[in-house]
C-alpha cells in the first residue's frame, strides 16, 4: 500500500500516515474486520520507521477507526468511521485567493452570505470620540504593553455585561484576545495535541476547521439540529471515541442561526461530565440577542465551559479585541501562551473599547443593531416563505438564516443569484469535510437589498412566482 | 528508570522522555559509551509505550546525543551533548508572576536592566496626531480586517525603509505581524515542528527561548563573540546535529550589545548555505542604528533568511506592530497561518503606523532617539570604565552594554544594588539553559541616572573607588 508520505509538509508523519489511512478506508468503503498491512509492511513499503506506523496505528484505535485483532493483526473496527479529513490541498495554500471571502467583490454584487454586518450600518461618532480620547489622555494606553490578562479595567467592564447574560465569573477568569479566533488558536494549542479529536457541529463555523487541521485535530462530526447539536450523535461519538473537547455556537449559530434550548443545554452539560470533556462556547454573537438565549457557560457549575467572546461582530473588526473566560488555571496556562507567543494585546485597543463599554456607548449601539436587525430577521423569514425556501428551523435573531430553494438546482440557483447581483456563500465552507451543499447562509442585514429581493423572487417555484 | 513522565503535562510524552533522559545523562556526567535501558524495559518501568521510548530513542540518535551499538542496543554518543533542557518548572507557570519583568516596579526602582526606553522618552503629540488622523478620516482603518500580509500601503512604507538599510525585497515578501513575537511565533509554528533542533545564541533573548520551548524545539547554544557568533562553534554543530534553524540578532545584540562583522556574517551565510540551514534575523533594534551594520538579510542572495523587525522598542509597545520578511513561499504560509489563527492584525494600528512613516514624523522621532543613545553609550561605557568593570566589547551603538562588576561577588553586587534603588537584569534569563551568571545587561539610556551613577561608585574595587 503506498502513502504518499511527504517529509516535506507542514503536517507530522504520524499524523499524514492516519489520514491516508482514513481516506483509504472511506474512499474504497472498506468493509468492517477488512486487515491492514502489518505494521513492518506498510512501513517497508513506504519507507517509513516502525515506530510512526506503530503510533499511527494505536491512534486510530484510539479514535475507535481500527481495533487490534488477536492473530490477525490490525483491521477495520465497527461501526464505520466518522473521522472526516483535511481537504486534497495543503492547508496553506491560498491565503490570498480565500481573502475575498472577506474583502468586497471586485463587481460590487451583494455579498449575500457574508458572516458581519454591512458598511452602510457602520456608526463612527463614538468609536472616533473613544479613539481621540485615549491618543489624548492615557499616556499608558499609547505607549505600553498590556498585561499577560488584559487591562484590568476593561476586564471589570467585561465581567459586568457577563453578569447580565447570567455568566458569573470574577475578573480572575477573564482574559482579552485579539479577537475570538486568536481566543480559539490560544485554546487549541494549549490544551489539545496533534492526533487529538474533538467533535465540532456540521454545519459550522469553516475558520475553526482550518483552526483545528492546523494543529493536527482530528474532527468528529454532529449534526446541528434547530435546537442544538443532535445529542443522541453526540453522545455516541462521546462513547465511541473520548473526544477531548466539543466546539458549539450556542446562540445565533453560524451558519443556521438557530440556538440551543435549556434541555439540550442540560443534556450536553451532563455529556460533559460523565466523559470528561471540555465544551468550547463560541458566542461571537452574544450582543445581538435580542430575546431569551440558552448558554452553556451561564449553566455551567464545573467550569468545564470556556467561553469565548468578541467586539468584531459589532463594534470593528478592526481593533482586534475579544476575550476569553475560563477556570483561573486554564486562563493562567492561556496568558502565558499568549505573552511568549506575542507579549498580549494591543493595550490602545483594548483601553478604547473599555471607554466604550464605561460610558455606555457600546450598550446603545448594539441596542440599536438588535432593533435593526429583528426587523431584517422578520421581512427575511417572509420573503424566503413567499419564495417557498426551506428554511432551517426559525431563527429568534442574529444575523443567519440557513435555507435552500426548492429549486434543487445548484448552478441554476448560482446563475441566478449572478444575473441579480448576488454573491452567494460558499457551497463547502460549512461543512468539517469540505463537502458541497445545496443550503445557503443569509445574512439577514442584506436581504432585504433590491438585488436580494430579485433574487428570492426569481427563486420561486415557476407556479408560483409572482407575474411581473 | 524512573522517567517522571507526566500525561497531563503540555509537553508531548515523546518530548518527556527525551528531555528526562537528557537530563540524566547530564546531571549525572554520565561518559559516553554507556548502555541505556531496552527499550521494552524502559517502557515497562514507566508504563509508556514501546513506540514512544523508540521514538525518543531515535530522536535523540538524530540529536547526536545516543548511538545505536550493534549487540549492546541504544549508549550514550560521544561527543557529549550540549543540548540544553528547559527549566525544572513547567513553562506555563507563573504567567503573572514573571510580569514584573515588563512592569513599573512597586518600589520605583531605577530599571536598569530593562529592555525598552525610559518612560521619561516617550514623545506623544506625533503619535496622538496620527492616531486622530485615522479616527477622522479613515473609516476602514476604524472597521475593517486587514488583509493576510497587511495593510498595503504600510507594506509600501516598510518597503522603503528597508531599502535604506540595504534589504530590497518587493512587498508581497513583507507581512505585517502583532510585533516581533507575533513574528517569531508564526515563522516557529509554521516552518518547526516538535523535536526539531534549532542554534541559538547564549547569552540571548529569554522570550525566544520560552517559544521555542513552548513548540517542543530542542536548543542547541552557540557562544556570541563580541563580533557575532563564535562560527566555528557553529560549524559544529551544524554538523553534529544538523539544526533546522539560527536564531540571531545581527545589530546590537540582545543582551550583549554586540554587532556582526561583515566577516563573520558572510561565513554564517556560506555555512546556511552547506547545511541547509535557515536564518531567522531578529532586527527588533534596527531604527536605533547610529553607524554602519550589518545585516545577514542585506547580504543573502539565497533568500535563506527571515528578517523580523517591530515598532515596539521605538514608537510604541501598545499597538503591536511588527513585520516579517521572507520568500514569497514561506510568506504565503505564515499568512494562512497568520489568518487562521487570529485573523491578521489591526487595521487601525497599522493605519496609525503607516500614517507616521509617510509624513516623516517616525523618520525624525528614532534620528532623535539615536542622538541621544549615541550620548548615553559613550557616558555609560566611561563610567563603567572608572569603575572596572568588564565590558563585553564595545557596543557601537543601541541600547545595551553586557558587564560585570570586578567584585566577582554576585549577591554582594545585588545588595549594593538595592541599597541604591536600582533594579538589575535577571541572572539567569538569559541563559538558554537557565544558568545563573554574573554579567548583567545594562540599559545605557537609564545609566546615567544618579541611582545607577551611585550603584556603579559602589561598585569600584575598594583601592580604586573616588573618595566621598
Amino acid at each position: 500500500m503506498e502513502l504518499r508520505i511527504d517529509r516535506q509538509a507542514m503536517v507530522p508523519v504520524v499524523q499524514q500516515i492516519v489520514d491516508a489511512l482514513a481516506g483509504w478506508i472511506r474512499q474504497g468503503a472498506v468493509q468492517p474486520g477488512t486487515r491492514l498491512p502489518s505494521v513492518r509492511q506498510l512501513a517497508k513499503d513506504n519507507l517509513l520507521s516502525q515506530s510512526s506506523v506503530f503510533e499511527a496505528y494505536e491512534r486510530m484505535i484510539a479514535q475507535g477507526v481500527l481495533a487490534a485483532r488477536q492473530g490477525s493483526g490490525f483491521v477495520v473496527a465497527e461501526p464505520p468511521i466518522v473521522v472526516t479529513h483535511p481537504g486534497d490541498k495543503p492547508w496553506y495554500e491560498g491565503a490570498e485567493a480565500n481573502w475575498e471571502r472577506f474583502t468586497d467583490s471586485p463587481l460590487g454584487e451583494l455579498k449575500l452570505g457574508c458572516g458581519g454586518l454591512p458598511e452602510s450600518w457602520r456608526e463612527s461618532d463614538d468609536l472616533s470620540y473613544a479613539i481621540r480620547e485615549v491618543a489624548r489622555t492615557d499616556m499608558a494606553g499609547l505607549f505600553n504593553y498590556s498585561t499577560p490578562l488584559g487591562l484590568p479595567a476593561l476586564r471589570q467592564q467585561l465581567h459586568k455585561r457577563l453578569k447580565h447574560i447570567n455568566i458569573e465569573v470574577d475578573e480572575g477568569r477573564i482574559m482579552t484576545t485579539h479577537g475570538a479566533s486568536h481566543g480559539l488558536d490560544l485554546i487549541v494549542r494549549t490544551l489539545l495535541k496533534p492526533g487529538d479529536c474533538v467533535v465540532v457541529e456540521t454545519p459550522g463555523y469553516s475558520n475553526l476547521f482550518d483552526l483545528l487541521r492546523l494543529h493536527g485535530i482530528t474532527l468528529l462530526e454532529v449534526p446541528r439540529t434547530p435546537r442544538g447539536p443532535d445529542v443522541e450523535a453526540l453522545e455516541r461519538l462521546l462513547s465511541r471515541h473520548q473526544p477531548r473537547a466539543l466546539f458549539i455556537n450556542s446562540l445565533y449559530h453560524n451558519p443556521t442561526g438557530s440556538s440551543l434550548t435549556p434541555t439540550i443545554a442540560q443534556r450536553i452539560l451532563e455529556l460533559a461530565k460523565a466523559h470528561g470533556l471540555l465544551i468550547v462556547e463560541d458566542d461571537v454573537y452574544a450582543d445581538l440577542q435580542s430575546s431569551a438565549g440558552t448558554r452553556l457557560a451561564a449553566l455551567d457549575t464545573d467550569q468545564s465551559v470556556i467561553y469565548v467572546g468578541s467586539f468584531s461582530k459589532t463594534l470593528s473588526s478592526s481593533l482586534r479585541v475579544g476575550f476569553v473566560v475560563a477556570s483561573a488555571e486554564i486562563i493562567s496556562r492561556l496568558a502565558e501562551v499568549k505573552m511568549v507567543s506575542g507579549m498580549g494585546a494591543s493595550r490602545f485597543c483594548e483601553s478604547v473599547l473599555c471607554g466604550l463599554l464605561a460610558n455606555g456607548a457600546y450598550r446603545k449601539l448594539v441596542q440599536r443593531q438588535r432593533q435593526r436587525l429583528s426587523g431584517d430577521m422578520a421581512s427575511a423569514l417572509q420573503v424566503l416563505e413567499d419564495a417557498e425556501w426551506q428554511v432551517f428551523g426559525r431563527p429568534s435573531g442574529g444575523l443567519f438564516i440557513w435555507g435552500r430553494s426548492q429549486l434543487c438546482d445548484y448552478p441554476r440557483v448560482r446563475t441566478l443569484a449572478q444575473q441579480c447581483g448576488v454573491l452567494l456563500s460558499s457551497r463547502t465552507a460549512f461543512s468539517p469535510g469540505g463537502e458541497a451543499s445545496d443550503w445557503l447562509r443569509i445574512n439577514v442585514a442584506y436581504a432585504s437589498d433590491p438585488r436580494a429581493l430579485r433574487f428570492f423572487q426569481a427563486t420561486a417555484l415557476p407556479d408560483r412566482r409572482q407575474p411581473s
